[in-house]
């Protein structure tokens, strides 16, 4: 049986790989674009994939939200985890479906939406933000992304402590990661994953102090450099711009005793 | 109520970030490194991250084998692909918790194992792998990191066809990803997503073009490099030695219709 | 004795890392930027490295523009073949003070500067340019840097033969250096070096068949990533923009006979 | 005129990229390897470039040594100063033909010989090293490169003072960087150049430091990573091993007063 489109749900029409667009399908409503509008009723009841035209003849096509199109829909232009970071967070942190997760900062939900994705449907990610402002757009970001449900959203200063016991992975996002590593340990099982990211060597160099003076193992910094490729036959190259850094991720686990 | 470590189960012996050593905890049994043996007996019911000492007073962890140290272990040294591209893979294929994924080839099982822990428990693994000595090696590591029931192994040539309809990503490994587009057109759904890694610029030209003439839209290749650093206060730098390569990665939907 | 600015000579005028101006100092003119203006008299007879204010009181300093600041200058926005690369050019390809190189194409003689400072003052560069539209800029630019009388500039297709024989290096950056592989041969020395720079993957694969079958040995491509890094105690990191490629580099030797 | 292969001369024996032997070509000698031995008198009086077989048939290619080839024979494993760096320290220095250089510490020589190349015939090397047995190394690899006579090896500590005055160029590679910088800047001509090269991040945060703090303007830090591409039809990929990280590169100019 074919998915197909259904009134209310949301659509990324695709124009280019630099031109996308997270719309929503309502009945009687078009979507404009500087390559013409789009009738959104004539999507409704269509399987995902769907090529259309614009009133200019423009092909677009509606393709299905992945959990990737969500985050990088939540992402600022001014943020800086950027999605291969969320994918090395998850996959080193460990954390699969029925993982507890504690994260911080919340900030747009960028990150938070990727861990609630995968922890689903019987984890939970119980994500801190101390700046109230980052809670309602989180809430809408996570919503449109169909996660709300699997995340605890706290307007709390997780420098003070971590409310949640027994968890299996903390995944910190914020300035000070080293004030927090003494509250990750407590709110850890025994061998559970730290993660941490932070976009300077100065930052990165206290928490790591902070892990080998708080009973952490297996504590490992990494930096990862991605490169788009453009590729032709005749004119294959690496693109000539290029993200040169986002932020150095690091790694331990918690032993237990001394 | 803490985790403890089950007569039967594995556990993850860390000795530094370059000795780990994956080992089932049966009664009566020792295991032997070069810094002494380890009395399994004495790991029983205690929980994970419990430090023990081997008989020569050297201090191991038994940590809790996550998805990431099941990868790990899989990979043959000869293997390349490492666990950032997994991880970029698994997240730029939007799989998750249900979905129904291809894969080819099997290999070892170091892809399939991080598949099958992402679509569990509702989802499959459908992996195909022409050559059947792989095959027992593969179960064998499914088996182990618990995610053989999420997955069918198939001894089967994938550039011959693909069985499954209706998929959600088709994920390719293989030396001859060209010959398998056409095939995995028809077996995913609209939108679904294509991802293909290829050691060299041939391969990845040839599948580019392929994917352009059977309707995908929205191709990209990327590359990416990881580097590890030393953490250490006057003396944090990058490491000196780095893997400069592993393989391009190259990402596509399936767009319906022309 | 200190070396001073001459009436009539160029000044880098240093405002930051990315404001430089390279100025001629002339009587009775006065520079003028978004931070005021500069009254260049005050500079003349000055030691280089003099700091000076503009009228709205910001400091400048007027440093001797070296070999480098000449090719920075002398490179236009599109153009490719950045001080990295150059840098590698020149101590890959053995020359040095003395040596004769042929170089193809001039463009606007960024290259060309580099190549012919360190030849000089016995060395000649035979550069070549086949659209004349550009000779006239390349000896502007040659000039200013001081370094014209040891370059022969050449309005004539390389594809189409080299009139040297007996050169140290051949250096090619432009469109279809394979095409030049076998003028190169006949043109160098028993053991003479052939340098050259291509954006694409295709390109470059296109040269190195040429090369060897053409007689050349010891071929080796390589491609150099330079960061930048922001410096500053308790904010150290590296520098979020890159330029990700600019090309691949190519080198081989001259053997005789076969 | 051809030029040719003298008795006592050096010839660069190619095997391939990976096997080059730098041998001195003596009346009666031969010279042995894994691929069997090579009569040198066969090669007095051939041109550079010539092939020649050893007595299992096996082919080389005299190439005459170029600087590059001296700088790498010179390097000792554990030194970390790359050629890629000697490059960029080269052009980013600004120096040529009559430069007046400071240098420190020499080590085995690998970039003295380089600085020694590009600032000959009328330019001198002042090289520091505080540890005594390096000095017969580094002059006989000075004198092996034919740039002996360009260069002042010095037997002393330059955290202690400079001797020169009015210098072009003061390049250091050494464990404290930050304590010559007062003294490098007393050496340096007004606008003369400083370049340091440092594995650390620490070392280079209070290399930067010093420079603001005495009278340097102009200052960048940069790295340089280096991928090895292999080049053929149907397989071409960059290298998989490479050399992550060598060290940080500093450049900084003097200005007068404040």
């Amino acid at each position: 049986m074919k998915e197909t489109i259904a009134e209310g749900s949301d659509v990324l029409l695709y124009l280019n790989r630099k031109r996308t667009y997270l719309v929503k399908v309502e009945r009687g409503k078009s979507f404009h674009t500087h390559k013409g509008f789009i009738q959104l009723d004539s999507l409704i009841d269509k399987p995902y994939g769907t090529r259309t035209s614009s009133n200019l003849g423009v092909e677009f096509t509606a393709l299905k939200p992945t959990i990737r199109d969500h985050i990088f829909k939540t992402l600022r232009k001014t943020q800086i985890t950027y999605p291969k970071d969320i994918a090395l967070i998850v996959m080193y942190s460990g954390i699969g479906p029925g993982s507890q997760v504690v994260e911080a900062g919340t900030g747009t939900g960028a990150l938070t939406t990727a861990l609630a994705h995968y922890v689903k449907p019987t984890g939970r990610v119980h994500s801190y933000e101390i700046r109230p402002e980052f809670t309602a757009t989180a809430q809408k970001n996570l919503k449109r992304a169909g996660v709300a449900d699997y995340v605890e959203l706290k307007n709390k200063d997780i420098t003070l402590g971590i409310d949640e016991t027994d968890t299996d992975a903390v995944i910190l996002d914020l300035a000070t990661p080293w004030l927090v590593i003494p509250h990750a340990y407590r709110a850890l099982k025994g061998s559970g994953t730290l993660v941490s990211f932070s976009p300077t060597i100065d930052q990165t160099v206290k928490t790591v102090e902070a892990l080998e003076q708080n009973g952490f193992v297996d504590t490992e910094t990494i930096e990862c450099l991605m490169r788009r490729m453009q590729i032709e036959r005749g004119k294959t190259r690496p693109e000539t711009l290029m993200t040169g850094h986002t932020g150095y991720l690091t790694f331990a686990r918690k032993a237990l005793g001394e």
